[in-house]
């Protein structure tokens, strides 16, 4: 009948006080790192790992917390589009799919190899290459953005990297997912998923932009808005909500808008409006990622020695495959976009989720998942601002004619 | 084992749809009715009950649009604090508590009417009082901020009154609570419920902005934070969940939170933070309203004539309880005053929501109730924007030396 109950109330009331100790850990993690020279993301990846099941037990992964971390995740990537001109990333078209390419085949071959060894069935196998595979291109652009750097060729060949990742890393994950749930690849539903993708990637990354070059007021009519915010807030969450039912990633969506919205004149006020938003949702992300890491799990030496070897694995073939992409940057960028291709992030653990809930990836290989997606995601920021002085200038922007 | 799974990640895919849906639909309903010169609010609520069950059934109202909802009444109160200064309340303080206490007693005593008339059984008859009694001051105040007169004493004092009217409101649902689940009243339970909801409201208006009178830097040392928003942020969340926590309404403890925020000098750095919150969340929460609506329920002609009964006798009682509280600031205050303590918003739709859970509420009363407090939400805007021209001018601020 209706929504609103005691439960409901009582649920909200206790909804109110994850989320404050939520963005409250990641703050302090985030102080407390910063304090200590170290970057912010770590620490409050940390702290949702001290206040997540593992340790405290004060905040679980709820649907709620969920929420809020992919909300996180895609107003980071909305900002990171904001930032982001098409042309810039056309520029570095061939470079990025390269890198995108390599960066996913030796994963996977490394991920197929492990699961070979082991001797797991096939299902469980793709699995293992799957999880390998995906790149989380939202710690990286919080890194890059937080360095100052996200207007280099080395940031934006990251970012066109990532699209092609995840376009091939959706491609992998219905393979894996038809394997799990039939036994066999659903040809046609794999082909389906990737022509929508495809489509609506290209549909807004060249219709929508032409769309606000030729008509600029559009976001901000003067009897249509007092702000641009909203406008541009619900673009990102339309395309964000399109991309996820369409089996791509939110932040890709996300992504796609803010470009989009950069397009316009309303950039710079929008630009300011997000910035608080940007602020408060992805501490959430970060939290929640924490609070997925499962230590009881992995406290025996096999797990251990597992995971080791899936980590090593994966920062290794994912650093070549990228680093080999990426060499015509020369060295210092090259290696620069390497490291950035290397946190699985969230995406590991969604992967390892889709494959533990049809059954294919037991409770150790989960946990082993998750804990290779959170130490490969943990080393990458410090390595990235060692290798960020070294970075080649941004290219002068073109003088423009008003 | 983990939250994140498939079924959560095709849900946290479903959510982002219906965050979508609700934003556009709110944007949509507050602009078509700013351009036939409406208040945009009631144009939201409207947009939630069209995209709402009732109707198309878009977007229904799961935990998460409640928890957004409750996030959207809550940075408009905690905003609300921001533009409050605790000796602006001071100064209203006999007034407030008179327009609150006399804003009580007679919609009760109406609601009580209402059920002995209809023969209800006692816990029944309560809850209906009870539901009568709430005063949703989150419509109030956005109107209030839309008209620019919160620095008035009228809006002063009908913030004080809501806070009066919410501890009321409390010890009467608690009342009402013990009487269905157990029969009779839980004395002991409402009096410790009421120590603490007073220490808490005492504690943090006198003792919080002392501190930070004291300790002005607090929220901004600057080897703490770059941006004073997420600690006052975090304030903000503490102090809601825990003013739920001990039953009081989360937005009580918003509102304060504001207001220690007021004392400190950042408040205007930490105000243009909040707005961009304080333009995504409230949507939500009207839309969340909106939805609530059970047209089917309502459409016979006993439940039509109830609802009339009902909405009648809020209003009457309401506006003339606060009228004669509020007699002192003159007529046309007075006026003012009296009409923004009428709507029932969200809180009478709790109210007949926990009547309903606990089996004493039913189908139609409820809907009936729900629709009493929708009624009374969209009847005021439009008025107190008539009214608001008339309102005695806001004292001039004495003159501060820097």
């Amino acid at each position: 009948m209706s929504g609103f109950n005691v439960a409901a109330a009582t649920e909200v009331a206790d909804t109110l006080l994850v989320l404050f100790l939520a963005l409250l850990a990641a703050k302090l993690g985030d102080e407390l790192f910063k304090r200590i020279g170290q970057p912010g993301i770590v620490g409050e990846i940390l702290a949702g790992v001290l206040v997540g099941p593992s340790v405290l037990g004060l905040v679980e992964a709820d649907e709620v917390l969920e929420v809020f971390a992919e909300l996180g995740v895609v107003f980071l990537l909305f900002w990171v589009g904001l930032e982001t001109k098409l042309s810039d990333l056309r520029d570095v078209g061939r470079l990025a799919l390269l890198v995108g390419v390599l960066g996913v085949a030796l994963p996977l071959l490394g991920g197929l190899g492990i699961g070979i060894v082991r001797g797991d069935e096939t299902a469980t196998v793709v699995f293992i290459g799957a999880a390998l595979v995906a790149t989380s291109v939202g710690i990286t652009s919080a890194v890059m953005i937080d360095l100052g750097v996200l207007d280099r060729r080395a940031s934006r060949t990251v970012l066109g990297a990532a699209v092609v990742d995840d376009v091939l890393a959706l491609l992998l994950l219905s393979i894996a997912a038809g394997l799990a749930a039939e036994g066999e690849v659903d040809v046609v539903g794999v082909a389906v998923t990737l022509a929508l993708a495809i489509a609506f990637l290209s549909f807004f990354a060249l219709g929508g932009t032409r769309l606000l070059q030729r008509r600029p007021r559009l976001l901000h009519a003067p009897r249509f808005s007092e702000s641009p915010l909203l406008p541009a807030v619900i673009l990102c969450l339309g395309l964000a909500a399109f991309a996820a039912q369409i089996g791509l990633a939110a932040i890709i969506g996300a992504f796609l808008a803010g470009m989009v919205v950069a397009e316009t004149r309303d950039q710079h006020p929008i630009e300011d409006e997000v910035a608080p938003l940007y602020a408060f949702f992805p501490p959430f992300f970060f939290v929640f990622i924490g609070t997925e890491v499962d230590l009881g799990a992995l406290a025996s030496a096999g797990a251990l020695a597992l995971l080791a070897l899936v980590t090593a694995v994966a920062i290794v073939t994912k650093f070549i495959g990228a680093y080999i992409g990426a060499r015509g940057l020369g060295r210092g960028d090259a290696a620069f976009v390497a490291v950035a291709m290397v946190p699985r992030g969230e995406v590991g653990i969604i992967v390892a989720s889709i494959g533990a809930m049809t059954g294919v990836v037991g409770e150790r290989l989960f946990a082993v998942i998750v804990g290779m997606s959170i130490l490969t995601t943990l080393i990458v920021p410090p390595l990235l601002r060692r290798l960020a002085p070294r970075l080649a200038d941004a290219e002068p922007e073109p003088a423009t004619v008003p």
